[in-house]
């Protein structure tokens, strides 16, 4: 494995760096880029890590541009991890559609063509960028915790239900919170991990709830008025959170949409549900 | 003058309302896009009112989507407004240059071939766009303060200064503080206003602070590493602000550079000076 990368841009950024990186991915086959914030903490010591998914058609840079959370990370003395949500470039495969391929990597390993070559993105948030990133900044590995908005909330919940050791603390914004029983999700689950449902176990929030739960308190936060409730379905995860008895909070946030503005609405919240978990 | 608009999107955001709207502009001719804030107070009564003006290249979407300001102008109880940087269209006189023409109309009437039917910028953001507002949104006229980033920077001052009795607060990011003495303002004051320098004297914050300042204290921010400190000129407008003995606060940043991340960091700063200010 290569730690090596380069430095796309740094800004200053509430007394902090918001960076800019890419590397070759072993895990992609792609040059793939990131960006993290640091704050001005990070000049001192190791800090706790948040890491931040990504949805349908983002890269590293919408969140980092759009959702007003290096104030709080700065505040807070905890860095930020932006990844990009696919394998880009001409020789990746893709679709025409907004919610398959590039810009959709549903946060899987793909077994079937044409994906499985470069959409591993489960591997590469979970083991290879974390590698990168722990051996060339000053942060905490024993300090991490994960959030994420839509296609990335789904991300971190699944995430977190499956490395509960590694993942001390867990949030989402209006996570697609079902997708094995959602037109966001059966036919990405299809394309990248073949028909058959059992392999699609391990990529649902709602029924890894039902059969693991997570160790520690989750937090989600839901819109009201989201224009994509019928396909994020939080009711589902809902009812296997309160089945499960599972700790946590469930908020559904009167009035607000699908939008960054949503996102940016709740980042504070957010960002200190999981300082105070990861200390 | 029409006072009719149309509603593009409103999202929920920290309470408050985020619009974009459309209305037909008598003054430049064309359709003019601009962006309302509404924060929660404004349901119950008419609030202030901070205009955001936006720089080379940019639209009404830049701030709205990047300066974070929404969050402090909801705490605050104050409105935000972020109107275009210039006429669109095709039947709009324009430039290959990013700094020239559309995206670039630099809070001036123009009074020459091609730009002078569409590029009114002045007239635009200083007396019909706010006839529109205050007759349809919950505004209070008398509490009206103004700020910008860069070209914006630039509009917030010199209006500021031409309007004292109007605009009882004001302060800027990283202004074009100089454009008379600039590749960022010598070309366009030339291009809009002609060659003779006696109709630009209007359009510069450095010649209006020597010759009448600002009857309130004024704040500017200003990055140690912007990468266009040789354009904005800031020593100049400090030099006539002390000079005058203008009562406010210029702030060099150390490490900041001329990106949203730059504005963002200081946003809840200036939406503060704005509100004390605006009562």
């Amino acid at each position: 494995m290569t730690l090596a990368y380069e430095t796309l841009s740094e800004n200053r950024s509430f007394g902090g760096i918001q960076g800019v990186y890419r590397h070759q991915s072993q895990a992609t086959g792609t040059a793939m880029t990131f960006a993290v914030y640091l704050p001005p903490e990070a000049r001192n010591r190791k800090v706790p890590v948040l890491w931040y998914l990504s949805g349908l058609t983002c890269t590293h840079e919408n969140a980092m541009t759009k959702a007003g959370a290096q104030e709080w990370a700065a505040e807070a003395g905890i860095a930020l991890i932006f990844p990009d949500t696919s394998p880009r470039g001409e020789g990746v495969a893709d679709d025409p559609a907004y919610d398959l391929g590039q810009g959709a990597g549903f946060y899987v390993d793909a077994t079937e063509a044409p994906w499985a070559p470069h959409f591993r993105m489960w591997h590469y948030v979970t083991h290879e960028l974390p590698e990168l990133v722990f051996n060339n900044f000053a942060l905490d590995r024993d300090a991490q915790g994960i959030t994420g908005h839509s296609m990335g909330g789904h991300g971190a919940l699944t995430i977190a239900m499956t490395f509960p050791e590694r993942y001390k603390s867990v949030s989402a914004f209006a996570p697609i919170a079902n997708p094995s029983e959602s037109d966001w999700g059966r036919k990405q689950l299809t394309a990248y991990l073949g028909a058959d449902k059992a392999a699609w176990r391990g990529h649902d929030s709602t029924l890894l709830m039902r059969e693991r739960g997570y160790p520690g308190e989750i937090l989600i936060d839901q819109g009201t008025d989201d224009q994509f409730l019928d396909l994020l379905k939080p009711e589902a995860l809902a009812h296997a959170m309160t089945g499960r008895r599972q700790p946590g909070c469930f908020r559904m946030q009167q009035g607000y949409d699908h939008s960054y503005f949503f996102v940016q609405t709740f980042m504070a919240d957010h960002i200190q549900w999981h300082t105070e978990r990861l200390g």
